[in-house]
């Protein structure tokens, strides 16, 4: 027998060597030089300045390495997350402003506070809510919004706005507006990262490296692309010529800051947090549990839950944002050969270095080259082939992509969310409120039941067998009723109502009271209720109430029994 | 074949003949007694003169009777309808104020074209998703407020407030102001009518009559308490002594009126007319289908949906206020032997005479009278065994009547009425996102599987079978992915999953993404993933996506079939 380990990280350091050592390393080394650029484009995405995204990349990964269930999950500012904050924090103070940089941290503090309480509260459930057609919904039109959004800085024009249709119409009615040069810069750089996605690795490995390195390689592209556009900005003095510029970056450890305790700023940010925690967490476990799954490792959600909670809380006292564990950076962790979360340590060491040394060299990278970076990074997300799957599969599930995604366009990250959490929720019920209730009659020769509509099976005038295919409970227990009661007014030689309740899992105190009601209806009518087939649970919770006792039929073990007892002539095999 | 009828109403008016008329004409004697201290009463505790009662008694029960499906249900205003009237209304104007009166009418206006609405648009099942413990605890708690508030006039002082809380600190504060003749009077009226339930008909039957009719006079005991009340305050001029009386009520004809066409009016209430429509509703339907079923007829919910909105327009255009089917005095129409709607025409006639006639004898009737009328027809709404009936066989159940008491008490009715509704639907969402999941395994010698927690059955090393109680859909999926993967990091021999799928009734977009993940995780890990006794439309469905073609296992018509291929040692009886 293993020991249970006490604290999580003792899983891992244990029998930790030089070859995982080794291996981790390298795998630190490209994720670090992936997650610069991403993290100075994410702070710029949420309005931050640059170096908030560094800062968010430090604190938020070691404490994931040390608490998190995933071990190679990589946690730090992420653009549906980044896009969240700055919607959430963009109409309460100026970007760039002290204010809006307390709000930010105040929001990682929230959503920190949140994420641990729901992990301690075992409240992940919560996050199975957000259906999968949401989901995809959501992430699309935010990766949309995300693109619409960056387009005005690769452009050079300014433009406000949250929804897609004001940023539309700012990009179309400045379009004149167009910095050439900035343009040219921008665009150029989007399309080298377009081509690098797939173009380096074939041409490092003609080069001679290996797959792995050749794939690593081809993650430095964004990097390359800095550094290019940096150099060139420099060179020919772009910034005097109009080309916006990251500009000067304070260099040195993460400041130590305290999120804002002042219960009226919590107010309008309450609801953003729990949407940014519950969002984070969904993509951070769906990442988590696909790689764990390659190496049968496992995922624990309620552990996931404080780790996130803490990651943020980390990001809220080290100057940082909103954080969640990332897809790319996860997945390239993962291929670069990462074994365990040490290598998460190493990423946040390189990431401490660049924070410390790196930041004068980021004064001459040009904002549309950020901006391309991001675009580039959501293009990724967007996914059209859910709404042609969801349509060929389920109207249902069809609508709800429909209506995340139009809302979330049309109004917005927050109304986008609740929209398709509703109707997705109000379609289910919708569905359970309609069971399908099917009379069914005697296969001929054998003691089976099926359906009166479509086998000829043998019925009776005097007896009618119903079976519900669902539990019973209040929002379909009276379509029951209404069955019921027009059964018995259409036929007037009835005399016995049978229910076969082989697929009723449950019933509730409502349904409890419509068959009650029922049973009331039928005595008085001069009729009788008899149950058939009632599963164990559901019978000893009946068995607890009078209703059994005042039953005006009775319960048979099996639907054959009570027709052969209620009406013989119909059992008799007679043709 | 009969004829299907064109109007609702040639279902009863062909073939009406003297004896029918006969039983009609008794029964609307008898419940025209009965309503009009009742209509008086429940103006009163809307707020609204005693004149408005008889109004909102006359259209609409005419309407009812021409287009409702019920044969003997009585509409018009009732204890719980009217008290949510005075809430809706209450803080928008002065109470007795010609604005409040407007409001009113709006109210009933706008609760009339949502049920006609929701008849048309067939959307009565929302009605179901007031569940049987939220409608008792919301009744219950109803009528304990209608009642506080009835105690303040009883007593003679003068209370403000919705909530329970404040009731009763306002009675508290203000007990020492009781009108001491007005408190008797009131006290010794409850206290009359209380007896009267019981002790008329046992009386009336020793003088002689025969059950039927004493019945009937028994109903007449609140005019007899009216009279006598009223009388008593002519001869001892207790006006002048503070005993607080109707006085002056309009005589004739009730007026044709118009809703406010104010949009800005409308706003605030809109939520109170729908909640008012669907309690309205929701009671009329359970009153209707119980005395119909007593004479094997049936209720159209849809068509009572319109039957109802189009007598809350009668209302609104004739003086009224909300009204709906009330459970009393249907009952009382029914015991009376009332056969056809033309009962309902009848009553109405004998009201509208009253509006025309018997007004200026209302004149002297003491406030504290009518209040007494309204006390004693509440107590009888308090249902106080659904808590202790509920408590025994659901906590989910019991709680969700105990919020809906609670809140309403607290908060009022409409806060109460909807954090019932949320509390239920929420519990319900919670219930089946954690489905039942049961490992199973072989029962020796049989081609039975049954859980391995409960049963001695044969498992195997290498495969796993699980059945799953419930459909998949999005809050329950990532469960069973959960479940999965623990078990797949768990038995390191693992080679096979095989999911029973005899209980799973549907299958949404969120569970396939789940199962594709499921599937994909498996093979990355070097195991298959198989399928039971799969469903018909369910495998219709699966059928139409990719996922059968990509599964790593195969789908088995029965699980033994699966398990005999998978794990023969298995199947082999050998012990």
């Amino acid at each position: 027998m293993k020991r249970r380990p006490v604290m999580p990280w003792q899983a891992w350091t244990r029998g930790y060597d030089r070859a995982t050592l080794a291996r981790d390393l390298v795998a630190a080394v490209i994720v670090t030089v992936m997650l610069i650029p991403q993290s100075l484009a994410y702070a710029a995405l949420a309005g931050l300045p640059p170096q908030v995204g560094l800062y968010a990349s430090i604190a938020p990964l070691v404490l994931y390495a040390m608490l998190g269930s995933s071990r190679v999950l990589a946690v730090g500012p992420v653009a549906v997350v980044s896009l969240m904050t700055a919607t959430a924090i963009g109409d309460l103070a100026v970007a760039g402003s002290s204010a809006y940089g307390t709000l930010a941290i105040t929001l990682a503090f929230l959503s920190g506070a949140m994420l641990l309480l729901m992990g301690v509260l075992r409240l992940g459930f919560l996050a199975n809510f957000l259906s999968h057609p949401v989901i995809s919904g959501f992430i699309t039109a935010s990766a949309l919004l995300i693109a619409a959004g960056q387009l005005k800085v690769i452009l050079g024009i300014r433009v406000e706005g949250h929804t897609a249709f004001e940023l539309l119409m700012g990009l179309l009615s400045h379009a004149a507006d167009t910095h050439g040069l900035t343009a040219a810069l921008g665009l150029s750089t989007v399309a080298f990262l377009l081509w690098a996605r797939r173009g380096v690795k074939p041409l490092l490995m003609r080069a001679g490296l290996g797959p792995r390195l050749a794939d690593g390689g081809s993650r430095a592209a964004p990097v390359l692309g800095i550094a290019v556009t940096a150099a060139l900005t420099w060179a020919g003095d772009w910034p005097a010529q109009g080309v916006r510029i990251v500009g000067t970056v304070p260099q040195g450890l993460p400041p130590f800051t305290l999120p804002s305790w002042d219960l009226t700023v919590w107010q309008p940010l309450l609801l953003p947090a729990l949407l940014i925690s519950v969002v984070g967490f969904v993509e951070s476990v769906s990442v988590g549990q696909t790689l764990a799954a390659k190496r049968r490792q496992r995922i624990v959600p309620d552990r996931e839950l404080v780790a996130l909670g803490a990651g943020n809380l980390g990001a809220a006292f080290t100057g940082g944002f909103p954080v969640t564990g990332g897809f790319a950076r996860s997945v390239v962790n993962f291929d670069a050969g990462a074994q365990t979360p040490a290598a998460g340590l190493f990423t946040a060491a390189g990431i401490l270095l660049a924070a410390l040394l790196l930041t004068p060299a980021l004064y001459y990278v040009p904002q549309a080259t950020l901006s391309a970076t991001i675009v580039v990074a959501v293009l990724s997300l967007v996914d059209w082939r859910i709404l042609r799957s969801t349509w060929a599969y389920s109207r249902a599930d069809f609508s709800a992509v429909v209506v995340t995604l139009g809302t979330t366009l049309a109004a917005g990250v927050e109304a986008g969310l609740l929209a398709g959490v509703a109707l997705s929720l109000a379609l289910y019920l919708y569905k359970t409120s309609r069971p399908h209730i099917a009379e069914v009659g005697l296969v001929p020769g054998t003691e089976h039941f099926r359906n009166v509509l479509r086998h000829a099976v043998r019925v009776s005038p005097g007896l009618v067998s119903l079976r519900v295919d669902e539990s019973l409970y209040f929002a379909n227990a009276r379509v029951l009723e209404d069955r019921i009661n027009d059964l018995v007014a259409s036929r007037p030689q009835l005399q016995h109502v049978v229910l076969q309740c082989s697929a009723i899992n449950d019933i509730d105190a409502s349904a409890l009271e419509s068959l009650e009601a029922i049973d009331h209806r039928l005595r008085d009518a001069g009729l009788r209720l008899h149950l058939s087939e009632v599963k164990g649970p559901v019978m000893d919770r009946l068995q607890a109430t009078g209703f059994l006792q005042h039953l005006s039929g009775k319960v048979y073990l099996s639907h054959f029994q009570a027709v052969t007892e209620l009406a013989p002539a119909m059992a008799v095999a007679t043709d």
